[in-house]
């Protein structure tokens, strides 16, 4: 399965290249298909829409939307047992997310001076839900509960029809519960272009976010600019750090519920005690035989899977912020002690008893997290993904006096005499 | 020079229309010269820097770093007048900026639960300040002091050298008043592969900011994803809603000072009044004859500019939220009543003596913003653009037992049983 390296320099190294070369180009095929959807939504609208539809899932509804009707039963006749969960999950989300909104502020001056900035809501938002296995009521939730936090007017949702022609109501009940203002049936990178552009039936967004495969994905990158979107989601990681207190079990357990996502997922597992790294991998071999997704963890995992020995805590530390894995779990003694240490990271999990799931579906942070390195400059979804700011500037007579030599005298320097005339022509 | 025309559902249309053609396609051979640039720097580091600097700027300096005495000499050796302004300016930056500073947060559980969002200033960002006579020093202190602010390490600027082998003076004078940390004489999109990969003597960023010509623009662009960038800027706008209480002379002076900027700045004014309208036409015409660079003011406001009679204020106001402009001047009686109505827009201009200039170079807020209608979604530079965020949980045994079965469930239904897994092996 996976073999324990020891670290010496090298073998630190070949595993940051081993993580990086996950993030494959896009085949050019995909590349030209996509433009080609995105024209002919662009220029045909619905039409368009139905006939990629009928060509990609077989057949078309015909009406995209899904009825506020259907939306409502879907709640009423999911398992209870299922939409308490839901329920007690959004509660958490939501309550960490509104921690997170910001004020519009205003400074208003003695002298007669306001000046602020206005933060406001996005008008129409457009969410992406994949279809089939990957229809995850969770990542409903993650996207939309901080999107209504912010203030989004109207929250749109995407996603294709099921084999039956219908909607995955597991994804309808966890839209109700948050609180989703819209829901088409319309997938892949038809549904992107369509919510981009508008057609008769769909609306016209301000940004889209959300998981999809490889043509939504390059979908979504080719009409950045013309909507904004979340971000170019890259394969999953977590990376744990362990020392004598880590008990083994779980370190094997949270290492294959993140490769069981897909074949490209790693986990890796940086100790400083070789005992650990040894139980962990028997422990790995026992636990995955009871685990539906055996094969693809097996396969992550002898791909993209790491046991590494390290000399040190510090040396685990500076391992943790050069790789800025996506997900982080801290098995240290005294976690807490590292919230500070930990440069780069998406989540962090601190101590025995924060798995990686925990977050995925509950504590409340969000599972909307930066891959393959990239949290050394990006941030996890958050309210802030659903905001527009806007300054004001309001002078009088006088305090533009008062600016008013500074203000000409870069304005010369900078060789914008229209500049300094629009200053002048006032006084 | 520029006809008045009156709202009638079609003339706002082909405006819109006028306005989006102006993000015109990059050329193929830009493209592909970018490309072959970046992959150059990536393989062979400082020598690449050197020819290509030799090439595009026709000597290379003997060391690209600028020593810190030469900074000091440029502070010490500029005109007093032109220091105070920009002192006076940056202090009003710095101000208005720190107001936008976002606070780390915790949230610590009677149960023991602990959660929070830590805040951090990216650690290395790169600044790219353009040679010639786009060389702004208004656009060192935009850039530079929100990075400060945010907490940023290092900031690293870079600038071709002048014909003359030497850094721009003003341009040191602004680096070392906005704390400037490195600078770096190289342009182009050979600087930007630079930060983005590092070389010996060049170090890599997080995060790449500041305005160029196409080629930095399209190697940003190429580069999104191996390091952050700011925007994508297009071509710059404002838009001017004027009444009966606006003064002619005021609206065409601000009119140029946008046009002023290239020939494919757009400079609009809406106005219930027709006499508002020929008297600002007969304005631009006697005061263009007075401004340096009187041939860009009459190209672009010959083939982006617009005066526009409008039906009512509701019209302009619904107008400027569909345009969506960079810059939006309100000349209206009581014009703080406005700040609300006006959804999108980068900046609003608030009253007879809140002209563009006033905030390009002066009043705090930045005056990097979203063009081309994209502050539907984007938003000014801020604070915010310098700062990474990492979500962190602390559970307790008890806490994870209380969540035990939600999760089981959801994770089930989601068919991710090594997700519940996770959970199940701690109890």
């Amino acid at each position: 399965m996976i073999s324990i390296t020891k670290a010496d320099g090298k073998a630190e190294f070949k595993l940051i290249h081993l993580l990086r070369s996950r993030s494959t180009e896009v085949d050019k095929r995909v590349t030209s298909a996509v433009t080609e959807i995105i024209e002919n939504i662009k220029a045909h609208g619905d039409q368009a829409v139905r006939d990629y539809t009928v060509k990609f899932d077989g057949q078309c509804p015909d009406v995209f939307e899904v009825s506020r009707e259907e939306i409502n039963d879907a709640l009423t006749d999911a398992d209870p047992v299922f939409v308490d969960a839901l329920l007690n999950a959004q509660a958490n989300i939501a309550e960490f997310h509104t921690r997170q909104k910001q004020q519009s502020f205003m400074d208003a001056k003695p002298n007669g001076v306001i000046m602020g900035q206005r933060i406001r809501g996005l008008k129409r938002v457009g969410l992406y839900v994949p279809g089939g296995t990957a229809a995850y009521p969770s990542s409903v939730l993650m996207n939309a509960v901080p999107a209504k936090i912010a203030g989004v007017e109207e929250l749109i949702m995407v996603t294709p029809p099921m084999k039956n022609g219908k909607a995955n109501p597991d994804i309808l009940t966890a839209a109700a519960i948050a609180g989703v203002d819209r829901i088409f049936l319309v997938g892949g990178a038809q549904a992107i272009a369509a919510l981009a552009f508008g057609t008769a039936s769909i609306p016209k967004v301000d940004k889209i976010v959300g998981p999809g495969n490889i043509y939504v994905a390059t979908a979504k990158k080719q009409l950045y600019g013309t909507v904004d979107i979340d971000m170019i989601a890259g394969p999953s990681e977590i990376l744990i750090l362990a020392d004598s207190t880590a008990n083994p079990k779980f370190l094997a357990a949270d290492m294959m519920s993140q490769a069981e996502h897909d074949k490209l997922a790693s986990a890796i597992l940086l100790t400083t005690e070789e005992s650990i790294a040894q139980q962990t991998i028997t422990e790995l071999n026992l636990q995955v035989a009871t685990l539906a997704r055996k094969e693809i963890i097996l396969e992550s995992l002898k791909n993209f899977g790491a046991v590494i020995v390290c000399r040190s805590t510090d040396e685990m530390v500076d391992l943790a912020n050069l790789l800025a894995p996506e997900h982080l779990e801290v098995m240290l003694e005294n976690p807490m002690e590292y919230v500070g240490k930990l440069d780069n990271a998406g989540s962090v999990f601190l101590g025995k008893y924060s798995p990686e799931p925990l977050g995925d579906y509950y504590a409340g942070p969000n599972h909307v997290l930066p891959t393959s390195g990239t949290a050394r400059f990006f941030s996890p979804l958050s309210v802030d993904s659903f905001i527009k700011k806007t300054s004001f500037i309001y002078y009088t007579e006088d305090a533009l006096r008062d600016a008013h030599d500074d203000i000409v005298h870069i304005a010369s320097k900078e060789g914008l005499t229209a500049h300094a005339n629009s200053i002048q022509v006032r006084f």
